[in-house]
């Protein structure tokens, strides 16, 4: 679905899609620390499908469970209890992950 | 008014209080990551208090100015343009804490 | 400006207006405890102006400061730390409407 | 389900319902434009029945998959990437409605 | 997984899980209120899984379908008609709760 | 404020700022459209800089009164009189507007 909104004629669409690779590239901020914020930040807004993403980065690049916990319990605080489901299936699929390597 | 807050005889808003600061102690994450990810989620949640309040406590840790743009930008792509207008709001304040160094 | 929304020709707004006093009227729910839901709902959606209505709404009605921290903690706990400054204006307007009373 | 609400005793949410029919008719502004509005609106609010149902409006009134498309555009623009999942299926429903035609 | 998380390591985490309780017990408000705000807050913030959680609650309290729909209707006003489809489930899992007594 | 954002080095944040830009020009979607679709999505996710930044351009175009309180009011519909504190001030800030021409 994402190679169809690619190829359609929407510029703007385009755009932020590009912009996406490039706000989580390597700079003043590391890409780990990065991706623990795109974590966090799908958390706390409820994302599933971000979190997921997220989440498969994390584990791409290796960072340890009681990493991704500390991320989660900072989303769950600031974000409150409404977080909590989002954090089970959060947890749920990290499982997978380590089930997957 | 947190005082006021800490001195009532509510158990659970003290507790919640009491969190914030285990939350964002030195453990799996550094202190710098986790303040990172408490400006982004708040910048996403578009609570100005509680930007300005991580933005201080980044700049105490003498966090970089392209650091925080970063994270910055991070924020404002996840969340969007409406997140603007309090982006612009964190950028002022930060030239206030600079200036008061 | 609410008389003048209410004179305008916007029916549907008009409508809108008229059907909060029915929501919170005496029902199978009392009043007290729709005030109380009106202001944990507008904490956790941390819109200030509506938090400060509905506290003058169970001020007259004579509720108690406990009541009030006790409807104010559930709405923290559900919508995180994210809700505390809004917390605190609440706090500080209900001593307000104490200092008038 | 619809019906049953309607149906129950509770002239709030009859009330609630019977506007919806009111706010889209033709008035000063036109009934596409107002779709688009709520297209737009269920979008950044990321709803993805309230989506559906706008898509499914917009599709009988033989909007253009171009419009809608820059409707989607504005909507991730001010909501953010955090819209994407959302869109991304909003997009696959329409191929759908484009189907079933 | 509520055991997993609590089985953790993390403390914040645990101590959230553990506050949920707290909030909810009789108090300054009874359970029934508490329950009641429980309810509608988890509405106006969209969240199913939360939605349930308090319904049925409400449901092993006796509580009256009037009561509920009464709730339900302040959360559908001061949320909006984004609310609906949390409210179709919502009603259709109070069926549920009704067949399985 | 702007002027300063765009001015640094960050590009992401640079970009953001100038999709806003592609976004609202014509295209299959006339601006007037594209305006009213930008208001009542500041509406709904409750943004008095982003609503008055619409209103704005909707006055430039010479829209009337009554078409704004048409978007408004679907606006307030979707959601839910939370929203009322914003679409109060963005009334006044039309006024504003009116008597300034």
């Amino acid at each position: 679905m994402n190679d169809k909104i690619m190829g359609s004629e929407n510029k703007v669409l385009k755009r932020i899609f590009n912009l996406d690779t490039n706000a989580f590239a390597e700079g003043a901020l590391d890409i780990k620390t990065k991706e623990i914020v795109g974590l966090a930040c799908s958390l706390v807004l409820r994302c599933d499908d971000c979190v997921k993403y997220h989440l498969g980065k994390c584990h791409e690049m290796k960072m340890t469970k009681a990493e991704i916990m500390e991320a989660c319990s900072i989303a769950n605080l600031i974000g409150g209890t409404i977080v909590i489901p989002h954090l089970r299936r959060a947890v749920e699929y990290w499982e997978v992950l380590d089930q997957e390597r």
